[in-house]
Formats: C-alpha cells, sequence, structure tokens
C-alpha cells in the first residue's frame, strides 16, 4: 500500500506520463532545454517534502522543501505549480481528510510563516529576481523571500496570498473553492477504462475545455488562453486530432501548465481513492 | 543533492524512460499487460528497499522490501532483476565504496539470511508456484520461500547463489564480477551528450551488441538471443533503424530484460559519478 506521500510522487509521474496533452512535455514530447527526464528528477526530488506534508509540518515548510528538491534538475521549474496542489492534499490525505471541507480546514490553518515559505519557494525556480523595478509591488512574488519582512508587518497567512491571486491563478482557486475542479477531475478518472496515460490525457482535454488556462493566460495573452481552450473542445468533440494539436502548441510554446497541475492533483485524489495502477 | 536510494529511484525512471530500447517497455511503447505506468508505480515502490540498503540493512532483506514495493502495481514483474543489481551497488554507494572491489564486498558478505530473503522475493512477484513437479531442485527460484530450509540446511549464502547462476544469468554475472559491465557502460553515459533518454538507448543497444541476453536466452531461446545481439550491432552499425526493431521485437515479444537491468545499474553508476540531469 503506497502512503500519501507516495502517491503523489506517482501522480507527479503519471501526469507527465498522460499524452497526448497539446502543449505540455508528456510521454511523447519534450521541449528543448524542458524535458521528461527533468519532471522524473523533479518528482524523485519531491517527495522528501510531500513526506514532510503527510508527517504534519506545516504546509508552506513542506512545499519549500519539496519545490527545493524538485529543482535538483537542470530542466528549471517542472512542478511547483503541481506540488502547491498536492502538498495540502497529501496533508489531508495522511489525517483522513481528503475531502473538499478537510482540504478547506487544511490552507485555512496556514500562517504568515507557511506565506514566508512559500515566497521562499521562489528563489529556487529562478522566478525570484534582484534587481526588480522599486515600484513593484512589496508582495510580488519575483522579490521571493525578500518579501518575508513585508508578509510579517502586514501578518498575511498563506492562505490570504492564495485568496489575493485565486482570480487569475488556477492553483490559488483551487486553493480557496476546497480543490473543486481536481475532485470533479479525479472522479472521470475513475469512472474512466483502460491505460493511466490514456485517461490522464483525456481527463487534461476535459479540464482545459471547461476553463481558460491561468498560465497560458499570464505567459501568451488572453487570445492564446481562448483558443487553446477552444481547440479542446475540438478534440473532445472529434474535430481536431489530439497529437496533432499537441505537435502545433509546443511549436508555438503554448504550454498549459496550470491544466497539467489540476492533473496531478486529479491524479493523486484519484490513487487515494483507489485507481489501480 | 540526491542520496543513494533516490539516484537508485531515478536510475529505474530514466531506464524505463531511454528509447527506443528495442524490445523493451520504453518511453514509446508498451507491451498491452505491461505497462510505462507499472514501471512508474514500480519505482515509486521500490523506494522504501533502496533505503534500507543505504542505511545498513541486510542486502537480501532490503532486497526484498524494494520487490514488496515495485510488485505494488498490476502489470507484474518490472524491475526484479534491476533491483538485484541495485540493491548492493546503493549499499556501496552509501558507504563511499562505489567501485569494483567495494561492490564485491558487499556481495561476498551477504549471509544464508540474505539467500533466505532473496527466494522469498520471488513470491512477490508470480515466479514462486505451488504445484511443481516433485523432482525439481530444492533450491529452483520457482520454490520461493519453500526453499527457506533447504538453504539453511545446506548453509547457502546469496553470494553462493549468485556464484551458481552466473553462467546463465547476467545479473548474478555482475555480482560475481565486481559489476564489471555496469561501471563500463556508466562510463559511457558520462562520456555521451545530449538527453539522458538517447543516451541509455544508445548504452543499452551496444551492452545488447556485446553480449547475449540471458532473459532472452531463458525464454525464447539461444537462436532469438543470438539475433538480437546481432541486429543491435546492425543498429550500431547504422544498418538498421532502432524504432523498427522496437517495434518488430515487442510484436515478437522478445524482451532484453537483462539488458535493460544493466543499464538501470550503468545509470545509477553515472548518476553517483556526477551524470547531470
Amino acid at each position: 500500500m503506497r502512503n500519501p506521500a507516495e502517491n503523489a510522487q506517482l501522480a507527479l509521474l503519471l501526469e507527465v506520463s498522460g499524452t497526448p496533452k497539446p502543449g505540455n512535455v508528456d510521454r511523447h514530447r519534450d521541449y528543448d532545454d524542458l524535458r521528461f527526464e527533468h519532471f522524473m528528477a523533479g518528482a524523485v526530488g519531491s517527495l522528501s517534502g510531500l513526506r514532510m506534508a503527510a508527517d504534519g509540518a506545516r504546509v508552506g515548510r513542506a512545499f519549500e522543501r519539496a519545490v527545493a528538491g524538485m529543482s535538483d534538475q537542470s530542466g528549471g521549474n517542472t512542478q511547483f505549480g503541481a506540488l502547491l496542489m498536492l502538498t495540502p492534499l497529501v496533508r489531508a490525505a495522511a489525517t483522513a481528510r481528503l475531502s473538499h471541507t478537510g482540504t478547506s480546514d487544511v490552507v485555512e490553518a496556514t500562517t504568515v510563516a507557511d506565506a514566508c515559505d512559500f515566497y521562499r519557494a521562489f528563489d529556487h525556480v529562478d522566478v525570484a529576481v534582484d534587481d526588480l523595478p522599486e515600484d513593484v509591488d512589496a508582495l510580488d512574488v519575483r522579490r521571493g523571500s525578500d518579501a518575508v519582512s513585508a508578509l510579517r508587518e502586514r501578518e498575511v497567512t498563506l492562505h490570504d496570498v492564495m485568496t489575493q491571486s485565486a482570480d487569475r491563478d488556477g492553483v490559488a482557486a483551487e486553493w480557496t473553492s476546497g480543490f473543486e475542479r481536481s475532485f470533479e477531475a479525479a472522479e472521470w478518472l475513475l469512472d474512466a477504462d483502460g491505460p493511466i496515460y490514456k485517461r490522464a490525457s483525456r481527463v487534461f482535454l476535459r479540464l482545459l475545455a471547461d476553463e481558460e488556462d491561468t498560465f497560458i493566460l499570464t505567459r501568451n495573452g488572453a487570445a492564446a488562453a481562448a483558443e487553446a481552450t477552444e481547440r479542446a473542445q475540438s478534440v473532445l468533440d472529434g474535430e481536431e486530432a489530439a497529437e496533432a494539436l499537441a505537435e502545433e502548441f509546443v511549436e508555438r510554446d503554448i504550454n498549459p501548465g496550470t491544466t497539467a497541475d489540476l492533473t496531478a492533483a486529479a491524479l493523486f485524489v484519484a490513487l487515494e481513492r483507489g485507481l489501480v495502477v
């Protein structure tokens, strides 16, 4: 029997193995500098932080440790968003409360110290930069650990941080909604048949067709985000081939990263609820 | 910095991700009932046993635990042979003696209790069967844990077991040769350039071209083993396409499993010696 931390590690591995997942690194596609092997190493490195979450460490601290371990590979940010979802889910599962209310209790209990850890995690993934313009907000994540004093002064908890980002970040939206979409997509995985990599691909497409991907929105703009959602629906409707779309999105660097994070969270919940691998 | 147990887990993941590896499950190919996802789950489950090896448990006991964890998936035997190599290699690495003599010391120190654990490991992978003919040897591995009393009576150590199988089993041959081919192939990995999945594919082909695969020999016979070695050489010589050979061998169920085990061992040694992922 896998424990929750091991199921979270397996969810990371099954997520990146799912194919086709248009725009993502998957079992069949790499970006030049972000490859499948980096996700393998990221999953290996993440486990010790995920175990801390299961064992009762602060959620922020466990997340920061998971990100530090994940970053011990040369591809850069592989699973930051997925770990931000998996950490509270693992905690909830380890306390037998893997439910909307159980996860809400976990995220609402986060403190200012958790928020500080969350900002420290950005130091590991090259989001934090030293030469920000002075007018950038004191709590901009690009400040990384330099934001810690402002967080303490303003008494901002990690749950506060997520609440403030929920309208523009799909991961934060899960934190503040009891992981609604993750739990729903887990049921899709459990209700489906066949190899997991095909189920993961299908669930990824359904999630993307349902809601615009906030990672695309931030990186590529509103038109690309709308297009990705429409074309995922076209694939589901049988009007477009998933493999061709996957090639095109990698070519155009349209990467639905938040949808991949949601897929990882859904795989974790499904594994905890009996998905057989 | 990954520790030896984590590098062993990563080696399992990088091995199965290497492609093309003619006849093996790889990043691009599944058998119907033995799929990439089973290897992912096998790698997740193996870690706790590998950690025991690093922490000083008996090699046989750590191996049996790794196999028990590996078997917590529905695909059957995914990484039994690879774990049989990785367990003593992890122990050697954890004691800073990852060398021919260091690994020889580890395997020569194994006891009768380790041999009993080794036979118990077969219970987890459906090799052990209950209705063997009476004339089958008391130490046939198909007896699984039923062989324990005979092992104790005859005072057979795990090293003895491996010595007796070395001429017909490529994994046992590594145990009794100071892991000669594993260390050599690790240098090939370190000397190469480019993505790891391509290096792993190349090293797999070189190992297969160098020596007949004993898993093929046992399952498919001498002609198939000879053919696999010849055709791996043809690929290296540019006379045959690796992808086409991979399709054909999967179709014909010619699976060079021992060569995959050697590749995993080589990846582990290379990771310990600085292979950057």
